[in-house]
């Protein structure tokens, strides 16, 4: 089951025409610092807050959950403010204990193959669920990044020298369990786990590579759109709600990438089956509680400045999605729960994925059988704590 | 195999007289900052160092392993330095990106079992292999603190409030194959992400307990002996080899603290069977690179300052112990590799767990199979990478 169809094409596929560089201030998080249209929603998610009900999934209980899960990135991260500063730092990070090596070692490399492959594992060993490498497409990296700090936002130039040339992207597996409880906090909980998981391991491998005498430039939705860069790096393909689809976990990933100078081996694109799944699929267009995901073929029309253009995708809308967030307090992952690539693993799973790369005809089968078992309804949340 | 006997006496069982706190600074990596005897060792052990070799598990990829994977708890832990910074603060960690919910909530208690229940929960959801809950011991805690700062070591006082009455403590695997390298850099890299995940899980679970509205103190090695209070949560037993044996993965596993005020249920301490089956098997004590391990009885006689005075146990000479990791340059985990009750996952390794439980009759059998499947060799450091 490891093996997928490999393709030429990564994130091109998508591409209508000339796609301009993304300026992240538009991106629906960073909107409500500078944007009227959705001041009021931003107040409401960043400041405001839903406080704790007595209700399943929103208890005090459920929602310190969620705090708590983000305490890494929050405190010695950075991906979401993007300050690159804590376990996303772009220079070698110093402790005082650190284990005394060489000063100025430099791995020789002869093949390319053997240190990617080292590389590789040591990202898996620090907790990467899966990991693929790509050149760099400078058309994926942010035309100016928007960093939120204490004293307010400010506006940074992207600045990822010449001679990085591969990405390294990383997904992190999200809790099957945590997840099946969305809109409920236990989901936001495990959207929370991922983004400090992601400092975790992106940090540690940036390290490495830098103790190999290397530059490492981590990030995590800071500096450039990690999806294409997944996409070009063999981990999935795009989908309708939006996000990357893996083989091994559908859509209940989150990904960070590292930058580097490393003679690295590049990994084809795959494509198994996604693109025609999504066109017969539809449930987390319907499923979706704020009518963002479209039900119908995709385009190359955004719905607002959120969006790319010249891509010809299934566009979502941010700024409903974001709304609906505001209103509930969580991070919603409805789109994530109903996926049909979204299922924990097992052989008769397998099957299913087999079948979908390889017998389009039957994609109306498997999707009646995903009906059929039950797949994707909301669990209680009371039940995580049990 | 989840049941095992409960015993009234945990770490009590060991106790011969009256036990004095043990002062931090006669722990083996505290003394070479005072202790003019170790100061050599501690001057290669923490300055010098031992560089790369062509040799398979000393090259630079190899021991570049072992500085990454120390990176969260040498960059924003503070376990080994015990300055209680970063994810091991004591005080609530603020972020940039805090979700607002309710200041001064406070969770109401009516069901301590229920609590403790989601307190579990909570801490496997953020790492934890095994969580256990126990009252505090004082006499567990470090009569001194040894904190080692960039302007050298300080001397701090112990102050855990009075109202802190329980200990939740949290054991976290570190990875199978990884130890079975030991004494080269891959089963080093597994101590140092051990050490970086217990940061990792002991932070976010401490902002877990401080969201509910109660006290919470992540400690890693510092301000207690750690091994005690597992005992006395239930975690596991006191080995020949000086550390904790758990059901689950015998000594291979790294321990984390948190004190607080909750009023939360205690676990009863377990017996298993350790003590009988370490009486008669010794592998640990052979496998030694610095005969650091007795070969005999338990004794009450410490080898030297860094022994506890005052229990009946397998003294572990730290000073040798020490001497071979600054000749080495790694941590040496021999004597996690090699002891019998150090086993991944799997059905045939429950039926022996069973059987030492139940049947001491048949120790002498179990350990003779153990030789002969050939378990606790020595793996070839190159195949880590493979």
């Amino acid at each position: 089951m490891k093996k997928f169809n490999t393709v030429e094409k990564g994130a091109e596929r998508y591409v209508t025409g000339t796609v301009e560089p993304y300026d992240q201030k538009n991106e629906m998080f960073k909107r409500p610092f500078w944007d009227p249209k959705v001041q009021k929603l931003g107040e409401k998610f960043y400041i405001e807050g839903v406080p704790p009900k007595d209700q399943p999934g929103y208890r005090l209980y459920d929602k310190s959950l969620v705090d708590a899960s983000w305490t890494l990135e929050n405190s010695f991260g950075g991906s979401i403010t993007g300050d690159t500063m804590g376990m996303y730092s772009w220079e070698a990070l110093k402790g005082f204990h650190d284990t005394p090596t060489q000063p100025g070692a430099k791995l020789s490399i002869d093949n390319p193959a053997v240190v990617t492959r080292q590389i590789k594992k040591a990202a898996t060993f620090f907790g990467a669920s899966l990991v693929g490498v790509c050149s760099l497409d400078r058309r994926w990296l942010y035309s100016s990044a928007f960093v939120m700090t204490r004293e307010g936002p400010k506006i940074k130039e992207i600045d990822v020298p010449e001679d990085i040339n591969s990405v390294i992207v990383i997904a992190i597996e999200m809790d099957y369990d945590a997840i099946s409880h969305s809109p409920t906090s236990p989901s936001s909980g495990a959207v929370g786990l991922g983004y400090s998981k992601m400092a975790f391991t992106a940090g540690l491998l940036a390290q490495y590579i830098r103790k190999l005498g290397f530059k490492a430039l981590p990030c995590g939705n800071d500096t450039g759109c990690s999806i294409p860069m997944a996409i070009d790096a063999g981990l999935g393909e795009m989908a309708r709600n939006g996000l990357l689809i893996t083989p091994e976990f559908g859509p209940r990933v989150r990904l960070a990438k590292i930058f580097t100078d490393m003679p690295l081996m590049h990994d084809k694109p795959i494509e198994f089956g996604v693109w025609d799944f999504c066109m017969i699929c539809g449930k987390c267009a319907d499923k979706c509680p704020s009518n963002s995901i479209v039900e119908g073929e995709p385009t190359v029309e955004p719905h607002n400045i959120s969006n790319r253009e010249g891509v010809h995708v299934w566009h979502i809308n941010a700024e409903t999605c974001f709304s609906f967030w505001a209103q509930n307090g969580t991070d919603c992952s409805n789109c994530i729960r109903v996926c049909p690539f979204n299922k924990p693993k097992g052989c008769l799973h397998d099957m299913v994925r087999w079948s979908i790369n390889n017998l389009r005809w039957a994609d109306r089968l498997m999707l009646w059988g995903d009906d059929i078992a039950g797949y994707g309804k909301q669990k209680d949340p009371d039940a995580f704590w049990i």
